[in-house]
């Protein structure tokens, strides 16, 4: 990120200190709230305020039916008033926030957002203009394969939003071209990118959990892992005979170079807590790693998303130090 | 005011320009609506944004039940948010400004904002903070003596509210601890202040309009009136034998020297008329001042209200140059 607010130290009560902010950007149901709760309760609610920025529509979902675009386009979406509480946010200041009622489809109350020492943002459009991304410490972006995001988007607007399957299908076709419009450029704007997939290239047993390839630019600055997480390089597909958890040197699809850190469905208990030991050290801290993360919606553990967690903890109190 | 916000020219599209702002702050009921809905209309709507600052209210009409201030208290306010959204707006930036709805006491959809050429805030606390009081190029503040502003209050919220008349004077009394703490000083940051009562000290039929003092600070340039309204000093009592408009060199009730203009609710329509075209020729303007002032709630024209809001039109339209 070329642009990072400076950060003060509390001179006097009256002077807010300024949080540290943390994007999460991505596609509807690409996993983002699952992220966002475990980083919470890592660090600690009290510590963290954990802010969805698509409370922005400009229009309710009746007011949406006669217009001809979908919530994932900018112009549905008051991006200017987002830009401005983003950047309040960034200054610590407080923000009344727009509160759009998913369920209903309607906009409530507005509430009073206090930024805390953690600010979460989350959203569908966090990234999209550059006044926005300049107010975060740290940017991710959610990338899960098209078809396991519609398999998690039809199980949670049918379970939760009243939908049946076959209008979430419709309404994933129709927002399409918004999505490639709109939603998936903010994926060059982040400091990581995580997939969660299946292995390809290796038999698993049913109900293995998916695996996490994150995605560590060179644009912040990535816990040393050289020596603690074997390096991959070379030893062929994204499964092949590479050990579990390894990180390789790699290109992005737009030809960068990154760090790829994979960690396999099926990697060991054992194996992911060196490395998590290995990332929390350098944050010279007392204490072991947060017990608390890695759990998925269904309450399970996975290593995948425990490091991808760990991970993310660490830029959050590294930016903090 | 000692600060004042630069004001920029457009240099390109993208730099908003810069509204001119002014501020009516007063008591519940004191004529801030009728004054503003004036100045509206002689500047043409489309040029006007009035923006209500009584809509961010803390709490909605049920919860304020069980606490132990009334809406007159910041803390029942959101006056941060107040702030940022005045500032926002001195800035030429739109805002999602929160809604109260007085009918049924409950918020309501917020509303974008956008600030046109001209911008007047009025409500109960717009001059409350200094950061709030920065934002603007003229500060007014109404000043009707309590029992004309009861009378006023006991009618609109029987009439608009749903009240009855006895609920309103005990909600009177009840607020009287927090209007002297909060409203009332604002009367002090004030660039004028505008008194409409009776006629004191001389006889007039019953129906006349109420008279207008306007006290003009010299924290603003005001129309140099020298020459045109006759000078009133050392000729007795607010009415006496003073021509029915005039001028007069005062002390404001906390000593500080002040210029003192009066219209008498009998003053003719030729001798305002004379006063408002010499205050239009300061602007320099071809056209005549406009014909639409100075309408009560009643739709019937008054010259003390003409020569206010024609007085409050020249500061906008002077502060706009």
């Amino acid at each position: 990120m070329p642009h990072k607010l400076v950060r003060m130290q509390r001179a006097d009560a009256k002077v807010p200190v300024r949080p540290v902010m943390l994007a999460i950007a991505g596609d509807s149901a690409a996993g983002k709230t699952t992220i966002t709760r475990g980083l919470v309760e890592a660090l600690g609610p009290e510590r963290c305020t954990a802010v969805c920025v698509d409370d922005y529509h400009r229009y309710d979902r009746a007011e949406r039916r006669d217009l001809p675009f979908t919530v994932l386009h900018p112009d549905c979406n008051y991006v200017q008033v987002m830009e401005q509480h983003l950047q309040l946010l960034a200054m610590g200041q407080p923000v009344l926030k727009p509160v759009y009622d998913h369920r209903t489809g309607r906009f409530a109350r507005p509430v009073l957002v206090e930024p805390r020492q953690f600010v979460i943002v989350e959203g569908l459009l966090p990234l999209h203009t550059k006044l926005a991304r300049a107010c975060f410490d740290a940017t991710v972006y959610l990338d899960p394969p098209e078809e396991i995001r519609r398999g998690w988007k039809v199980r949670r607007d049918t379970a939760e939003r009243g939908y049946l399957a076959e209008q979430v299908l419709a309404e994933l076709e129709r927002r399409e071209p918004e999505s490639a419009a709109f939603i998936r450029p903010q994926r060059a704007f982040a400091d990581i990118v995580l997939r969660f997939a299946p292995l390809t290239g290796r038999a698993v047993p049913a109900g293995t959990p998916l695996s996490a390839e994150l995605l560590l630019r060179p644009t912040i600055k990535h816990p040393d892992l050289d020596g603690v997480v074997p390096d991959g390089t070379g030893s062929g597909g994204t499964g092949g005979g590479s050990p579990a958890i390894h990180l390789r040197l790699a290109r992005d699809a737009d030809g960068r170079p990154v760090d790829a850190l994979h960690v396999h469905g099926d990697a060991a208990r054992e194996d992911s807590e060196v490395v998590e030991k290995a990332i929390w050290s350098r944050l010279g801290a007392d204490s072991g790693p947060p017990a608390c993360l890695g759990r998925t919606r269904e309450g399970q553990r996975t290593e995948p998303l425990a490091i991808t967690q760990l991970l993310l903890v660490y830029h959050l109190l590294d930016a903090a130090r």
